[in-house]
């Protein structure tokens, strides 16, 4: 059924040759596959405050920077990640006030007020090696309208240091806990607290730690019922779940 | 946008109080996700000559049975692969007649004419360990209405037995070619053949086969172009294809 | 520090010889490790509504009576995940209030009103085969305070079966989507809805599936922002996770 | 046996020296290694519109280009895949004709009209990362005398857009679709047309992505009967065997 | 082209209807796959000694009994590896003289004396748990024509009772080498002879050694210049690639 | 250089005809290989209190007992490891005074005094399923004179039990630390005591544990520097290598 | 329980409210989580004389001068492991007491006197190209206090040359021993000492050496009982391990 | 027993205190173990032909001639393999009859006449890709004293191109087949030929082949009884045992 049908149909209607009843019963039948003009939902992505995102790792500054500028003429919020300083220095030169972070190596670009979340982000990793990630993933929460804390060097070798801030840990609505190497932060931190555990294994470590797959297993096979696990090195998609699940 | 909705701006055309343009317009901005009544397409299977299939290794005989029955009813032609002889007892008692194919272990049911494929699907397999697969493959192209020769015995370690069947092979419109351990067959017979080739890696071998695993990687990387590849051990899956190439 | 230290400080603080400052200064340093006393908090599962669990697989059906019977005098709820009838009927045997599930292969016992989650849970899988580890997860949540809606019979190769349910996946305020073979569904119900996904990879498949593999690589490698991923066939895990999303 | 040797033979049977049956027994006996002059098809691949190809990846400039000039030489058509600018300016400088298709990665030299393909070929991809894939596939379609449509930016997270491109995918006679991260995109294709789906998985993603694998196992696994699978960035074999179906 | 054909062509010639140069032609344009009467070599087995051979393992009894009844009408020497007792059985009601090799799983039934090798073979081994795979190399060597001594319990963590063997080891012309576990003795017993050696990986093992892949890596990452390796578990391939080295 | 050479060169120290200094030089010179009646060791494994080991998880319990009763007959202590019940009744037939250790499934016959370790060897595991690997380290290190002292119940997801046993873990000499699953446990240990730490992975766990893979990955990643690992379900392994540690 | 109310629960003792027995009741059911003052260990690295270390190999030379100046300040012994001449110009700028051990490629500042160890560490290794694991792990036990033995050139493909250097193997009181490729040096040395053996698995080696994981995967799989393995070129921890064993 | 004992023992026989017989049975009673003396075999590569090798890909220019020149002095054949013209140039200035083989990256010194081997050995590769790894055995096997053909351009994808080679196939002693991608070539050669196969697995390939692993289990899963297999790209190890077999 095209166009051309749906206009005959209503001015079958319109001419009263055809009952409401009918032509809502025909439009009814009509398979998805012959709405040539349905409308696609483009707004979905503003409305839940998540940002327009760029992968900058495989792109040139320029490309970037072109595609930076497109999306923030779009009017929503623009983030891009993995991008070195000289990726922003051909953003910046379009967009001033793009943001570099670069411990996060993300730009920021915020035109709109996110809806605030409804407590806090809490981001925790062990070492100073897992910090890029951790930071991805605390510039994307921030940016979708939540508080963040961040609690960095509580390595599972160390268990004290990680119970001295059981408080943070406690007081956080969301957990994202970066982790490489064996990957057991986690869990320890799933074993301590109630909320729900985003776990993000780095690629952080060498040999048996094959690029970050022995952390992802380690992970995946937690004895603590309230994590769940996202791509390795994936700090933004951490980001993005945290903010979803805070603004529940 | 509601059913109520819809009828209201019917009630609007009939009534005159809105054209038939702008109501087109309002349709056709309609997003996908509101139109709850769209209706689903169910039958393209029907159509295709696709048979309706189960894959009864997980199920119980009275299951597949039931299942069966079900499907039968429904007017198609029925597929059951992986079945033992006492799966087709059970459908038997219900439907008198299912025919089993022991070697194959699929049971079928044809109740309507398949369209004629244009041409020969030929089916090659090496040894007699992945001939079950050959005759999977063999007995889902047949029910799908496709003409089949199946050449077994042809292992590459001796291509002269595989050479004396070129007329066969190349009178074929497109061909099947199942093999275990280390997979090369489809590529010496792409070689061969001008026609499309569906490589099917079967399970066969033990210790460095991986469970197919081995002939699988062996087929993904095949130096003749006209090659494609399924799942392991996925005769039907390759018949599908191969029929669907067969009726273009 | 031990119990004889603190127990001579504390004279010293009511004989006058100690001052409430000093005291606390002192019991401040008081190393972690030597705190032979400290209290275990056996309550956490208690209040956060989560059931003591069974993993029956590799237990006796006499094993699991055992432990279930006593985790029912400790006055929670109780939840025995894969288990067949037989150790149902040895459970019962004990617990004539047990519950048995049997396409989740569960036995649950409520004794204790668990607080209602804030909104529905939905639950979606592709086939009949991923059943099980759906029904894992539905039983899981409900024991958990959760109202669930199940959707199966919805993969991806049927897109429209699948939209036809869109109404019922936006009302969800969190959802379980459980997927074998390649594992595609939760991305694309991720796409299609604004809530959390928690992907449950199964075991359902053969060949190349790898035992679930495939299905939890296809998971992690998302191109949804909002999905994230428990354990293969971990419907237990799953169900526990979007609880505590609920409940937020 | 040489040419002169079955010569002087004829010269016998001629000159009435040697009797038809022992001749007869004499050529009998020729073994398949003797047969110096069994003529070697070298034309197959002229006849079937396929080009002469060159990998450039791992050669110098110099050296594609001196193959090309050979190549072209041979008077048949001539692809040139994963070539950068300066392997194309090598081969201009040899074949000013040579054309260079940046975004594909590819040279082409076309000298010959190829027998025109029977109807239009589709190839779909996700995101930008994989049009090169894409591209390859299509040019090496469009050498092989196919009309080729393009389709990009059609993930499966956004379902819509892909929906959106119904009518387009339903004209193709055959399906070309690349895939990477998760690899579903060929999945929800296949369930959406008849026909024959070629995937492509590409080796676009991160982590638990290992280099394409992940999308290799999705295709593998896919629950779609229309579709067979290609190795991983084999844009070039995916044309091929696209062709030889359209050519059926 | 048939042999009528070649045939009839020859009567021309001879009658002189057609000429030598036209019949070359014709004779000279014959594509391999014409030539019904070239001669496939069904002999080559029975030359070199090569027994005609059955895995057992997927076969029942009564098949294993039926192709090894019909193999020894053909003259040969034959060979059933992977053998039960319960097989064996089967074999001996329809050929007495069949004798069962049990430790080697073998059944072995020699017709015609094989051409006797040029020296010794060795064949070594770790512990009780390789003697199968072991024996099953002995007794194919054996069958083949070969000197075989059998070398055990010599493992590399008790070098000692290695070195005490070491003329034995020296004495041989080539070595078969069969470890599980860590598949270290090929590489030792390697840098003690100057003979080939061919290593055999067995799945003797658990965990880690991954059903044989472990000792398999090892074998093929030899630091020794003479070793070369075959499938985990092939006794029968090493015996045959012994036996060809030991009658060069 | 054989026996007759050796025996001829003692002849001529005797007869004065070769100086003492000479000959020593000459026996100096003496290739290893040359020597065929040098003297393995016999009883290296007696003095190190190591006992013979039967690994009886391959064999019948027929086998196993003759076995043992051979070893017991050599005097030393004997350890059967992965026996069943049945395989004890078998031993127990012969050597009455055999023990079984059902949670440990292993048999032990202690016939000499082993010398006493110099510490504790502690046992560490987190769940009842990884007890039988646990208690077969425990069993060994104490059939080898080692004081034991068995923790249970620790997951890292409650670490508050395990800091609860801090005092037992700092008073051992050296730990062996039993986990499956996320495989964690060793680390948090390690960072808690300066004693090594032996980590054992055990194949608990299902789905993306991989039969003890993704465990012995974590604990080869190990961010603690005191600890090392054996294979998957090696208590026997563990057990010895603690034992030989705390004889030091 | 806070710090508010830890105090006036010392307030009630004091003045005689409450009973010390009481008191103490009340503070040792206090769940750790509470204890926000608890004291951090600091002490522990300093006291084991484990020195204070850096990983260089992802830090640029400014960052390891840097962190390496701030652990000197804290007065133990640092060490920093992967490091090349450039950072190591930046540290000695900094520190010019700084030693550089170029081939172990490892900086190291020695300011407290270790305790020394009991014993020699034998560290071992087969060729040249495992020297620089090697190196660092006797470079990091002699900062631990150690003497140490290093044995080079002794691969199991030439047995003698190992057995040559028995001796001091066997005086070893500890043996680190790594090896690439297969990885077969462990469980042969591992068979001539009684001694613990720490295997270290290095990265040497191509093709199916996996990046070191065939030689993991050899030494797990030992058959000699007293050897444990770490992380593939883990030479730091082996150094580790190694001196905690050398000086219990 | 050390030096000092045997002299002492010596001394008794010179002396007439201990009889030759006696002497004869303490010495033969002589563990290994005390025989510090025992002299290494040095000349083994020697006499066997095998030259001095230099694995040069990790090597600095400077490193392989210093250790070149040193193998020179020694006396025998020297091979450096993996060699790039500038590493040849360092070479050469220190030994200037030293010849480079560019093709195959090799450095070779020939100063002995090494043992004519009794054949002809044939090297097989498939396309230009491979014939470094090819070369690199060719290469290894003529320094070795053997006579070489080079087969290449005969893949298994065009089968008449290596049919017509099949004469000089048949005529090598030994064979070495090199292949990369899906790694059939041996297989199909091995079923044309008598003679034992090398196959030497190459890294040539993309995507699925996984740096040649695919080709390496195509060819340890071969259905030819005369085939083994080396490391990937292990030319060297495949010249040599090609020469050793060749010298039998």
């Amino acid at each position: 059924m095209n166009r051309a049908q749906i206009e005959s149909l209503l001015n079958e209607v319109r001419e009263g040759r055809t009952g409401v009843a009918e032509a809502l019963e025909r439009l009814r039948n009509l398979p998805f596959e012959d709405l040539g003009f349905a409308k696609v939902d483009h707004h979905r992505a503003l409305r839940t405050g998540m940002p327009e995102v760029i992968f900058a790792e495989s792109k040139t500054p320029a490309q970037v920077a072109a595609i930076f500028e497109r999306m923030v003429k779009a009017g929503g919020n623009v983030l891009a990640t993995r991008a070195t300083r000289e990726v922003y220095e051909a953003v910046r030169a379009r967009e001033p006030r793009a943001e570099f972070h670069e411990m996060a190596r993300a730009i920021t670009m915020a035109q709109t007020e996110a809806e605030a979340g409804k407590g806090m982000v809490g981001v925790v990793c062990a070492g100073t090696s897992d910090l890029p990630i951790a930071e991805e993933a605390a510039v994307t929460a921030r940016l979708m309208g939540n508080t963040v804390d961040l609690v960095a060097d509580v390595g599972v070798a160390g268990i004290h240091r990680l119970l001295a801030q059981q408080e943070t840990l406690k007081s956080a609505r969301v957990l994202i806990v970066c982790a490489g190497m064996e990957g057991a932060l986690p869990t320890v931190v799933g074993g301590l607290v109630n909320a729900p555990v985003i776990a993000v294994p780095t690629s952080v470590g060498y040999g048996a730690s094959l690029g970050g797959v022995a952390a992802l297993l380690g992970m995946l096979n937690t004895c603590a019922p309230n994590v769940c696990v996202v791509n390795i090195d994936n700090g933004f998609g951490a980001g993005c779940i945290a903010s979803l699940i805070n603004h529940r």
